[in-house]
């Protein structure tokens, strides 16, 4: 973590990922994450992939670098520590992130009357209120049926989920425009996202709204085929696969380039009477293209396409399973700033991503393991809300506190 | 557009996705935009879907509410102003945005020559200056063989991309942070984003990586299912398709209860020796799950599953198309607050979404359509930086600057 943000001082009360990814965000730049969990945990703390003791990887990877406290929030004293937590006094202080109902111990009206000048961000399903995921999201967003196998007549579900990662980029933006407006003008706000609005927002901006309303129609599911200029998916001679791309003139060339093509590419020029220095003709043309390009592939094993493609400057990349990623490319290794190996109590050694992003001015700091559920729930007591050790352990007596648990 | 920025000035140097992406939720939350083209439009000018008259419905959804000027940086007089542009004195001045190489008249230690606090984010295919688009990324990223038909044996691509949407959100917090940063300190910064670690930084967020190192395997294909819980599509009987999910006991519930599964799913408890009420178990036995609920969501038109689904607080949503989402679907028109029906100039009428984000303490303000390039030209030089209608006009004669353009 870099220390750009420090002073703040988020209170994260989540579940799986939107929020979760969102305080990662801002503990990964300088601030300082408290979740709040359920003693025991909550919703998401076993999600799977889980060790074979059963610990979750998921939790682990999305809670990096925060501090956890474990409170029963049914409980009115344990409510009113979550809610002092949020409405701490000071200038860093104050900041709320839920992917919750905003009700109960999260209403903001409740925390208003504690802290005027709370900034509250609240992540929901729908507009509404009503629940929604980002597979249900995604669903009714059109993309399933664009992507897959040209000919497949069903749905194809994403894997990753993007809306929730969309989501939690947008909460952030939230919050650091929040604050900068309440240094401003010392006014807070409750700010509201729909994960579904971030699907929809993202169709009109990529215009995906306007392909409809303007031209009547929307395109068809084009399998591995990049839409309106070429990208194509081959084989190589060792059974990898390899994507190549030509959205501009100069990667085109390098690609003819680096295959020996130039003469069949005008012949394919000739035959349909097209300049395939045009995006848009590679795109009319785009099966005849690699039905031209593909015997080079498939002659040459993946370390030659490799050199050859990047000698010339083409845009490509090689399809890689996650454990080949990590078994085979440096960006995802230590080799990359970006990444540290980490050691994660009760679950072991692993690479782990700090901020996606460099500044010149700050530097990159370490990367942080989770916190075991409720391991920070003494320290912030006492150092956050001043409670004597004679406090809180009777608030761990009563089960109203919990923490630290393996 | 909301005014929360209302002062900032971002001048942004860009093609394609990410950075303008990034410079359209920066002008929506009420900073001003400046984008600069080259005269004639970039590359990505006409990128598809175009209009039948060849207008870029693409180009005008990512460029909503900007000024546009149209500049040729290869002439040193256009590469000075561009500069100068960049490089303007005043607090909310001095805020570069790009995804264009950061060199020749972007390069970083020239413009901060002009203005030493400069902050200028640049997106990068990967770190090393190398070329990379979101294709090629999600390639390497291993998504593409996790999605897709259960058996089927080839990558599928994703349609929407993905990376380019994080880089441009990330890169928006950059500009966020170091803006706050230099407010504090008066120091400027240069921030660099490379896509390719926005893809490797989010498999580590989510787990991937752990799962890969620490578990030793990855997930494999799973389909349409829901990895480690219950998630699967339904025909319906009027030939639409549903997502149904249940990550929590209380979606479960609801579900059975819905389709009067109970005694059925008690029968599959049995049979597998499984507590339905924990997801990890839903997921053991979602093939049998789904063969006891296929016959409901078969037996009823989507109307109808709509409703019973509703009524139960299932987690479900239907799988539209671009076309059905837009026809049917409330959250995808103006009676979402987020939408606006918007006249593009030389384009038409079509619904537009301004700011994901809802914020209490502003108010949403209207969306904007996009430019016409370089019709910002004029007014651009001559309230940014001063220059007589004389100095223009010569500019103009000169191929030095461009626009407005039909």
């Amino acid at each position: 973590m870099n220390d750009l943000l420090k002073g703040m001082r988020v209170v994260e009360a989540s579940a799986f990922i939107a929020a979760p990814y969102a305080g990662l965000v801002m503990g990964q730049m300088g601030a300082d994450v408290i979740r709040i969990d359920p003693v025991g945990g909550g919703l998401d703390y076993r999600r799977w992939p889980v060790t074979a003791a059963g610990r979750s990887l998921y939790w682990a990877s999305l809670n990096k670098g925060k501090r956890s406290i474990a409170l029963n929030v049914r409980n009115g004293e344990g409510r009113e520590i979550a809610q002092a937590l949020m409405t701490q006094p000071g200038d860093g202080n104050g900041i709320v992130l839920s992917n919750l109902p905003a009700r109960g111990w999260l209403d903001y009206q409740a925390l208003k009357a504690k802290r005027d000048d709370l900034i509250m961000i609240n992540i929901t399903g729908n507009r509404d209120g009503s629940v929604a995921l980002d597979y249900t999201v995604n669903a009714a967003a059109g993309f399933p049926f664009v992507t897959g196998p040209e000919h497949y007549d069903r749905p194809v579900n994403h894997v990753m989920p993007v809306w929730d990662v969309v989501a939690a980029m947008s909460a952030v933006q939230g919050i650091l425009v929040s604050e900068r407006h309440r240094r401003g003008t010392g006014a807070g706000q409750f700010v509201q996202i729909a994960l579904s609005d971030t699907a929809f927002a993202t169709l009109s901006h990529l215009g995906f709204i306007a392909e409809v309303q303007v031209n009547g129609d929307a395109r068809p599911r084009a399998g591995n085929h990049v839409y309106g200029t070429y990208g194509q998916d081959f084989e190589t001679a060792d059974a990898r696969r390899v994507m190549v791309t030509a959205f501009t003139e100069r990667h085109w060339q390098a690609l003819v380039e680096a295959t020996g093509t130039a003469e069949k590419m005008r012949q394919v020029e000739s035959l349909f009477d097209l300049d395939l220095k045009k995006e848009e003709n590679r795109f009319a043309a785009r099966e005849t293209i690699t039905a031209v390009l593909r015997p080079w592939f498939a002659g040459r094993p993946l370390a030659n396409i490799r050199a050859a493609l990047n000698a010339s400057g083409a845009c490509w990349g090689p399809y890689q399973t996650f454990a080949q990623a990590i078994a085979e490319d440096p960006r995802v290794s230590a080799a990359n700033p970006m990444f540290e190996e980490i050691e994660q109590p009760g679950i072991g050694r692993f690479l782990a991503a700090g901020c996606m992003l460099d500044f010149s001015g700050a530097s990159r700091g370490s990367v942080k393991p989770a916190p075991i559920l409720g391991q920070h729930t003494d320290e912030v007591l006492a150092e956050v809300l001043g409670l004597s050790s004679a406090k809180i352990g009777a608030l761990h007596d009563a089960g109203i506190v919990g923490g630290p648990m393996e």
